[in-house]
């Protein structure tokens, strides 16, 4: 833990990469594109996963597990689908390996190819509505509520850790509906349940928007997302949540009964998070000391650092200790108390400071004699001399104010961050030279939107849910436009 | 609901068959070998996955995530281990389509053959070594105690639903430590959790052993096992716990330095458990009715079913029910009460059957007036009118005792099912007619094992850890042995 991190200022992207090793969350692996997510990083997701979990089955939905290979056909059957899915993949084509019998190294066995290609999954919305066929026949079989948690590959070229690799892990719901209204119902809702927790979990402020027509999902009719702005002032999306209209039940021929005996086919939704969102959670709250995580997702919200000469003095610590974390953890505070005697206290502040833990509580014996304790913020990096009596009351307000104190330094950023432009110089200005968002009219055209990407690398992150609507002239075209929508670069 | 199931007695492999489909646990997808486990399947996949995860962390492991995908050529370093794992397998070739410029449709293109090919991993010791050689230094470093979650391939033609899959899911530990003594501990630990799981939480009892060489893990030094019975007398081994040795530390040069200052290499195990132990779950306890849960592993552990002929009924059924329903889920009861209106009650009973619900509580206007409800009991098919207002106490007592009756009920069978052969006439008549498992003695031969399998189809199951040494001769060759092993036909 001596080397230090690059800061921010110097190198953002450096800081990152760095930051992910030192952190103990992820490194690459020696499989092209493919990361390993290590214990400390691997822990967070969980959390991740659990609450949201929570959240689908609070709102009436069940997990299921398709399969991991695709046929090669399925991909044809929906035709935008296609182009966004299976083209840069990772393709299974045998399934033997033999020994040479010349050279006796492991060789493919030609005479074991498969007469269909299969797919590793990109997305399951193909495999999951050709099985939904068999499960839909009458109204009351609807809704299916589903969801599953697995991982997925898309063959990428160019990776960072958790932004983009080549196999991610992430859930993927996929439902279907008796009706258009129900299904754009639950596209919203699964949005709603996704700000609900980029904000409330991850301490996240995000805003809620749909994608334009060129930025949607392959198959989708209506692209719902959650955007995210990161310290450097870029978006990222954290979260989608997909109106796929009757695309894939016609592609997949599913139909079903009516109350009143008609055939219909059924409609249906898609929504995901990934392993993304750790990369967004890093770089929204983390600072030149390491990782800063919201007590929520800590895996160790508190961590107790002993400061002692000889084990008597342990001893006597320890026991101080005992009874302030059996509070704690009767709190439901997830607290550690590291007598690890293998690591030096400075060893061990640099370690905590790294990983993100919210709240270090460190005595020495002169702490001892005067029934105090020195208390570290990682949030604002704050030290405190506190009366030991008066710790556990600390803490336990300290894990609603870090969370809150996250939150509110990230939305500031955004506030301090986002511009409006009236005209194409100020346009070009902003993006050149503060970053952040831009709210800026446009024409509503995929040619304007296109030249845009290309003169400035910004992209329409979103138009916001019940934006105002305001008439005035498309930043770029002049053309009438009613509405300003959300410029910005992107991860 | 109205189809019933073929009966064990007729044919024991339909039965199991239908029973996967209809109580909603998997079904087969069109993906060759590759199974959809349903939502039902699922939700108690996860009760166990979460029993399991608990019990890792309770004993010092923490999760992560290595890569789906394995290089080839990392299968060869470990001799052994490759003979066992990179024959039948997925290979992928290609990374990208492309829409064939004559034909217009999807092929593999050919410009985007990978160097080496990749193979979707069978089980991950060849890559999480080559990866703890970047983790391990130092004795600091040990002992890394890692498991997965994850879902693997192997290339399998004759499937069945949970028991044999081409993919399954299941968890992988990988540990490292510093010497043998605490490797084959933690093996030997995690065999324990494994045996405990599965009597404690499936109702399952085991038998803990050591498998015989030729029926070791491809690459270990010895491989611990619990074996169980299922009802058709055949066994099936439910968890594997590996003894590795130095063998993969060796093949991916991972060495550590000791607080002496000397290099050695690493001590390893791994240990899995999978989908498969579905199987053993649905094989152990379910009748000709359906499926039979034990109430730790129940996703609804109680299902109130009114019966009604008009919403008033209902409502008043639905009053009365209220308290006793917030008593039950605040004594952690999983209970559903079930107004659905599209369904009667006589197809909910029989669903909630098939389903292997452990209690089912139904009332209808007559009870109302009598203040009692009619409780009928999943394990036992039991039927009782009793008072409402002993309900709530009744079913807390009763999710012990079915859980208990549940892994009796199995141990009675096991013992009635296990035999003691002293000839060959003998063995050869019980593995014809009794099924079950057989005592007998071995010379400890390879060649003795395998000429007994070709000839009765049974298999050593594994020999007893603290198995009685007893002197005797082997029921094939005559030669002297020491002890008897268990001999079954197996899943």
């Amino acid at each position: 833990m001596s080397k230090k991190l690059t800061s921010r200022q110097d190198n953002y992207s450096n800081w990152y990469n760095e930051l992910v090793g030192m952190a103990d969350l992820a490194e690459h692996s020696e499989v092209r594109g493919c990361m390993v997510i290590k214990p400390h990083g691997y822990a967070i997701w969980e959390k991740m996963q659990r609450a949201l979990d929570d959240m689908f089955k609070e709102t009436g939905h069940v997990n299921a597990y398709f399969p991991l290979f695709i046929p090669k056909s399925y991909f044809s059957r929906e035709a935008s689908h296609v182009e966004g899915f299976a083209k840069e993949c990772a393709v299974v084509t045998h399934y033997r390996l033999k020994n040479d019998p010349v050279t006796g190294e492991i060789v493919v066995d030609e005479d074991a190819k498969l007469e269909e290609e299969l797919i590793v999954r990109p997305t399951s919305e193909t495999i999951i509505w050709n099985t939904y066929k068999g499960w839909i026949q009458s109204y009351r079989d609807l809704p299916l509520l589903i969801n599953q948690w697995a991982n997925v590959v898309r063959w990428e070229m160019r990776t960072r850790l958790f932004l983009r690799t080549a196999e991610f892990l992430w859930q993927e719901g996929h439902t279907a509906h008796a009706t258009k209204a129900e299904a754009i119902t639950e596209a919203e809702k699964m949005l709603d349940v996704y700000a609900t927790f980029a904000e409330e979990w991850m301490a996240m402020p995000v805003i809620k928007g749909v994608k334009t027509a060129s930025e949607r999902f392959a198959g989708a009719l209506e692209t719902y997302c959650i955007e995210a702005m990161m310290q450097d002032g870029k978006a990222l999306q954290a979260g989608t949540s997909h109106f796929l209209g009757q695309n894939f039940a016609k592609a997949f021929d599913v139909k079903f009964v009516t109350s009143e005996g008609k055939e219909e086919f059924v409609w249906a939704t898609s929504w995901g998070v990934s392993t993304r969102l750790m990369g967004a959670l890093i770089m929204t709250h983390s600072d030149d000391n390491g990782l800063v995580l919201p007590p929520k997702l800590a895996t160790i919200q508190v961590v107790c650092v002993p400061i002692y000469r000889d084990m008597e003095q342990l001893d006597a610590i320890r026991n101080k200790f005992a009874p302030l974390i059996t509070s704690l953890k009767e709190a439901g505070i997830r607290v550690k108390f590291d007598d690890d005697d293998k690591r030096k206290p400075g060893w061990k502040f640099a370690e905590y400071e790294m990983k993100g833990v919210p709240v270090r509580i460190a005595m020495g014996p002169r702490d001892l004699e005067n029934n105090t304790v020195e208390l570290a913020r990682r949030d604002t990096l704050e030290k405190m001399n506190v009366s030991f009596d008066d710790t556990a009351d600390l803490v336990k307000k300290l894990m609603e104010e870090i969370q809150q104190n996250l939150f509110d330094k990230a939305l500031a950023l955004r506030e301090a961050n986002t511009h409006s432009a009236d005209t194409w110089e100020e346009f070009v200005d902003i993006l050149g030279h503060k970053q952040g968002f831009v709210w800026a009219h446009w024409d509503g055209t995929a040619e304007t939107e296109e030249i845009i990407k290309q003169k400035t690398k910004a992209t329409i992150r979103c138009i916001p849910l019940n934006n105002t609507q305001v008439v005035g002239k498309c930043i770029y075209s002049g053309n009438p436009s009613g509405q300003r929508v959300i410029f910005a670069k992107a991860y």
